[in-house]
């Protein structure tokens, strides 16, 4: 950067570079996501590297949750940062009225890998803007206004994506977007229509759904939008034939099915799509975060070309200034490449069901507060209950403060141990970066495994 | 990059490097904003600088319009590609729950520019989650519903923003937000109140603007959200005590005042917040765009003491993944930076007053096809019309096709001479970059005033 002092040095504040100075200017300055700004004490964090994230006292935090699932290819990949630099130095951006290599060749590459006729991108920021566009065009080709969206699920927090989200961050943003309608998803282990297998299950939320399609009037619904495996809100897998059913249930009324793969997309579960893990075919896929691993922020809709020649000689009603953006696609070309050269998707597949999925479930032989344990890929949940019969929650619902005390317990224990883990209400989730070594799995694991023991005392 | 063959390389397509190329990806799998895509054919861009961009077989055109209105500080300025690379090499991403050097140094120096106790800054992807951002705070501080927005306004394509934008991009999406109403900003040229003087245009907009909060239920009306100087609809600046009475109205009726500051903020009319023109505090301002020539997606909240206290003790109910990114706000900080050590502010005023205004008000004087122009800073909108006496506009309002062609001969004329023009509906509108040379600005001018002497056939 710049060698000598200039005007600005002295103008503006320096950047701070002590875990003190960054805390204090933080507080002061900075307002933060889903939060009662002085209750909280975010870690400073000065970098990163592989799956491991370091403050500004070196010390180092195992990144069990990937950030917010978005470091699909963990902290500082040289390759990603090449990748940057390299576009910076040719075009950092240009409007999405222009065409460009980069934004082309991406466009391209996730036409490859999507399936189906999945053929056109339309270019997002970030995952919720993807999910408003996606219902955009849903409610345009359809002419129809509804959407249904499930319980227990994220879409995002812009107007209509957050009003088409299933768990608590909704509520303090109602009355939203009128035409959304929420239904119950498969939930084997709290299963809402008494079933005890997947089969059971499926059949069940299947009949449910159609019943609500028709008393909604399945001719007023644009699309039913769907996390092919519900993240946040609890890692939930879909039973054998529950998206296959979806997906004829939606052909048979005229319905768009749009899959949410802001997280679960690019490889989180060993696949380009999760849908691919039971070849399904969306009508419209919704991606973010592990498309280029959060580097620069991007998003999108890969859109099917039925959808695609629908906007042929017809005005698309959206659009956004950073649509397409350059440094964005680069990185992502760069990651989706990496995916190839770095057999990240076998490895993850691999270390799922090698790794983790043994010993999750010998935690759940172990532990009497584990109730079930669930996922594919590296992406999993451990849940976890006051009882193994009743199944009763560690913690409440959408729990806070003295309530949440177990689940707070296990955070720090996991920190004390070195790791940063993924938790959500009841839940303990693994997602840590796909390049993390088999060694630093294992570790995590470890203390996963060893902070659990601790919380059996909850349980019986 | 990689030196060697990897998996990769073949099992993608290749980067395209050609116009044609560029041109043949692009149209089989972007899909583009705002367009009916087998009617648009997107000129590919491969390089940039300054204030000029580059396709493929190096042709140059000085751009008119900063793309987007964004690029502020120019094309692949070396200050800024350089903080990309420096970032990228330090952290180029990390979650919003944590604190981050970068992050907290461009908080602390926007709540240093912004006006009154605007301390503390949301960060976002861009303008419209910004907005959207803006308004549900403003619902929720003040417990009432509804949010007025101007007419010939634009907000922003999520749900709420495009609900609040006053232009015809909402139509297709409308129903939206519901809870949204429209008034008529001040706009003297074409007086909604017969108005003839600057004084009497702001006397009767606030006395309109009053009744209509009064006939809302001023206790029903959160916020009122406005562009401080309205851009693509007309680059409308404010006259004298208009915004200091919005300010005025807001207060006595306890409505928060929203200053979209998304195109108009960071030097576009030659201070760092366009309000700074009238010494104006609004309790939210929005900013993104500008704030990082959006080399990185970038956009905002500014928020005052009050607001950030009412959520001192209470969950804000809104966030997203890459708030406050790294790799974003350090390309944010070396841009506010350069605007000092540049003298961007100052420079901007003075090309305005001294280059841009006199030249644009011979034009008036001499083609009778130009009926109004007026802007501030490197903002600047001349208006054209068919017919001097009645201001009949150009062409109609939002037109397309045939009823376009005037303003489609307009566009190609400028490109013939080099420049990338910015037109809406019958505006020409000047917004080059910041760091645009005296040089280039008096010849993309030049090249304008040519054009519109052909286009004085159309106009009596």
């Amino acid at each position: 950067m710049t060698t000598t002092a200039q005007a600005s040095d002295t103008y503006f504040p320096a950047r701070p570079s002590t875990d003190e100075a960054v805390r204090d200017l933080d507080h002061a300055h900075v307002f933060h996501s889903w939060s009662a700004q002085d209750e909280i004490n975010p870690l400073p964090v000065a970098s990163g590297s592989g799956a491991s994230f370091t403050d500004y006292e070196g010390r180092e935090l195992l990144d069990f949750g990937s950030q917010l699932v978005y470091v699909n290819l963990g902290h500082s990949h040289p390759r990603l940062v090449q990748a940057i630099k390299d576009q910076a130095d040719v075009l950092p951006t240009i409007a999405p009225g222009f065409a460009n290599d980069a934004r082309a060749q991406l466009a391209a590459m996730i036409a490859q890998v999507a399936p189906g006729n999945l053929n056109h991108v339309f270019f997002t920021n970030g995952g919720a803007d993807a999910n408003e566009n996606a219902v955009r065009m849903a409610r345009a080709f359809t002419g129809r206004p509804k959407v249904m969206s499930a319980y227990r699920s994220y879409h995002g927090a812009t107007s209509t994506a957050i009003s088409l989200t299933g768990d608590p961050r909704r509520w303090s943003n109602e009355p939203g977007d009128g035409s959304v309608v929420h239904f119950f998803g498969p939930y084997l282990y709290r299963s809402m229509w008494q079933a005890e297998t997947a089969e059971e299950e499926t059949a069940a939320a299947l009949r449910s759904l159609e019943q609500q399609m028709i008393l909604e009037g399945a001719g007023t619904i644009a699309a039913i939008i769907l996390e092919s495996v519900v993240g946040t809100n609890g890692i939930l897998v879909p039973p054998p034939g529950f998206l296959a059913g979806v997906r004829e249930l939606c052909t048979k009324y005229g319905i768009l099915y749009i899959a949410d793969e802001v997280m679960a997309g690019f490889g989180r579960t060993g696949q380009w799509f999760a849908v691919n893990n039971w070849d399904i075919e969306p009508d419209l896929i919704t991606f973010a975060k592990g498309v280029n691993s959060g580097y620069v922020p991007l998003g999108g809709v890969v859109i099917s070309d039925e959808i695609r020649e629908f906007y042929a000689h017809r005005s698309f009603g959206g659009g956004l200034t950073y649509s397409g953006h350059p440094l964005a696609c680069a990185v992502a070309v760069e990651s989706m490449k990496t995916f190839v050269d770095e057999g990240i998707l076998e490895r993850t597949r691999d270390l799922g069901e090698r790794v983790v999925k043994p010993r999750l479930e010998a935690m759940k032989e172990k532990h009497a507060v584990v109730g079930d344990v669930r996922g594919l890929g590296l992406f999993w949940a451990i849940e976890l209950v006051k009882d193994g019969e009743t199944r009763e929650p560690l913690v409440p619902f959408n729990a806070a403060g003295a309530d949440n005390a177990p689940m707070a317990e296990f955070t720090k224990l996991c920190q004390a141990g070195g790791v940063w883990p993924w938790t959500h209400f009841n839940g303990v989730h693994v997602g840590p970066p796909l390049v993390i070594s088999e060694e630093d799995l294992v570790r995590g694991l470890e203390v996963i495994d060893r902070a659990l023991g601790e919380l059996d005392r909850y349980a019986q």
